[in-house]
């Protein structure tokens, strides 16, 4: 392959693999109007994605971004016939390097030439996925986050042998989908996002642990405090603010030296205990048994949605992307 | 002193120490009717308060929070003259433990005997905070966050010492100002939020110092990404969630392994290099230095305002706390 079909809006868009993550590929791109085919060997494929598909489209006509056409969902029979024709394969299979790179190497013998081929893998290393392959140079990683049709960031991460040609189509695809692709130029073990979610997960799980705080409680000081700003402004712009007049070195001068302090249990990993996880999961249950998956995913694109409504308002952040979606629309 | 004075809605409250912080603590109390009077050596403290409290009331304006009745502001000449006749006297001093102490031993000379004393500090023992204390029972933490004004999550946090009426007061107390404060049960360095901020921070830091991201990449990583999440839900939320109909334990079970891949630095601190510093703060001036400080804060208030809006609308999370907030007003 010398290069991989020019980027912009692509027409024709496979997606392997229909868990949470496949199924909102699969409705954003069916909702930015491209034709999508999908395969998963398993039975409740063609219902988890119809679901998913319902929550996005009204979750795009509450934004106001419902489009004029809808792009056609097949669900395809094998996955040769998913990639047939397609010019962005999306791989969104469980987080295993054995079992994606026997993906990779059917999705090669059945896929275009031109098609690139692109991982949802939220951490293993794009050098690794494509080891193996016949045509390494169009493998990327384009990482989102769910819902993937509301939530606007994706990182894409290419690994050793990607194209730089592969990189450019990439952020192009993604693009069109109304998304606002992030290239991290560095190939490390979980990107970005995931190597700041694992320290929050990881510290998270110690104090439900030692029994310091309960999950109801940590998603409150998340909701109720932090997380507020980090909607609209990250780490650093929040904490530039905090300098106040003196600015960001201000700032880290002032609080650097907490660094030092015995603030962390992050040199060592708790054990995932049988105990432990019964203790979460029963937690979980106490804080939001009393609603279903179903109602928790629309009670959640409801404020994700006024949310974003409120930001493009004041034309910042996400709202801009919201903003591009609808000009798009 | 038996006990602290009754809870509900203080009509004095003292601050001492008009940065950011102070500055936010009288703006809200200010607006919710209490008696403010405040007390900081540095000279610029009327011009920072007052330009907070325009802030505060432009954002509550917005909201449509505005009192019927402010209450009075007060810039007090000395300590004990900002304390007498407060109820409760909320310490927002540099994070220095022996300035602190000597703060709390200048006000229990001056204030009165049922007062109750909350330090802001982010991280300090209060074990450590009322060691030299009089009365130790009558101080407890109230950590609060950036801007107090309008974020409702404020930790509070009791001593060894600490009486079990000091911390209910306390809960009433800033329950009247229209926050949700959350009795952070366990005594630990760093409470609760600063324990996930650190470890955010900390691998930030690293992300910066080996080139792998800018502080403008991070940040839109996280408010183009898992922030916009975190506005309404937490992590453990979110994560039940991602675990679709399996729920808390299936997503553990899941992505649990993955704590154990070496997608962290964690076990060590970059040190703070003059180096490091100054690339931080050139990274943050090319992100954000076309605005002003003022700017930045007007922005940030505004999306806060909308977002809080918009969760309000659907009866969610700090919503909740505005509904309350405006019941209230």
């Amino acid at each position: 392959m010398g290069s991989v079909s020019e980027g912009s809006h692509p027409q024709r868009v496979s997606i392997i693999g229909a868990g949470v993550i496949g199924g909102a590929w699969a409705a954003r791109w069916v909702l930015r109007g491209s034709d999508v085919a999908i395969y998963d060997p398993s039975a409740e494929t063609e219902r988890i994605v119809t679901d998913v598909l319902d929550n996005a489209r009204y979750a795009w006509e509450r934004l106001g971004t419902t489009p004029r056409n809808e792009g056609v969902l097949a669900f395809a029979e094998s996955l040769g016939e998913a990639v047939d024709g397609a010019v962005l394969i999306q791989e969104s299979a469980p987080e295993n390097l054995d079992s994606k790179r026997s993906i990779f190497a059917q999705i090669e013998s059945s896929a275009d030439k031109g098609a690139l081929i692109a991982s949802s893998t939220s951490g293993l290393l794009p050098s690794d996925l494509q080891a193996e392959m016949t045509h390494p140079e169009r493998l990327v990683v384009g990482h989102p986050f769910n819902p993937v049709y509301l939530i606007p960031m994706v990182e894409v991460v290419g690994g050793k042998r990607t194209s730089a040609d592969s990189i450019s189509v990439a952020l192009s695809f993604y693009e069109a989908a109304g998304m606002s692709p992030l290239h991290v130029r560095v190939e490390i073990d979980a990107f970005i996002a995931d190597r700041l979610l694992e320290a929050v997960w990881r510290e998270a799980l110690w104090l439900v642990k030692d029994g310091v705080a309960t999950t109801q409680e940590i998603d409150d000081v998340i909701r109720l405090g932090f997380g507020l700003r980090w909607a609209q402004m990250g780490l650093f712009e929040n904490y530039r603010i905090a300098g106040g007049e003196g600015g960001m070195e201000h700032f880290i001068r002032q609080f650097g030296p907490s660094l030092s302090w015995p603030w962390s249990k992050l040199t060592d990993t708790p054990e995932l205990t049988d105990e432990l996880v019964t203790r979460i999961g029963d937690q979980s249950d106490a804080q939001s048994g009393h609603y279903s998956i179903r109602e928790l995913e629309r009670i959640r694109d409801n404020n994700l949605v006024d949310m974003l409504l409120a930001l493009e308002s004041n034309q910042w952040g996400a709202g801009l992307a919201v903003r591009k979606l609808r000009d798009k629309s």
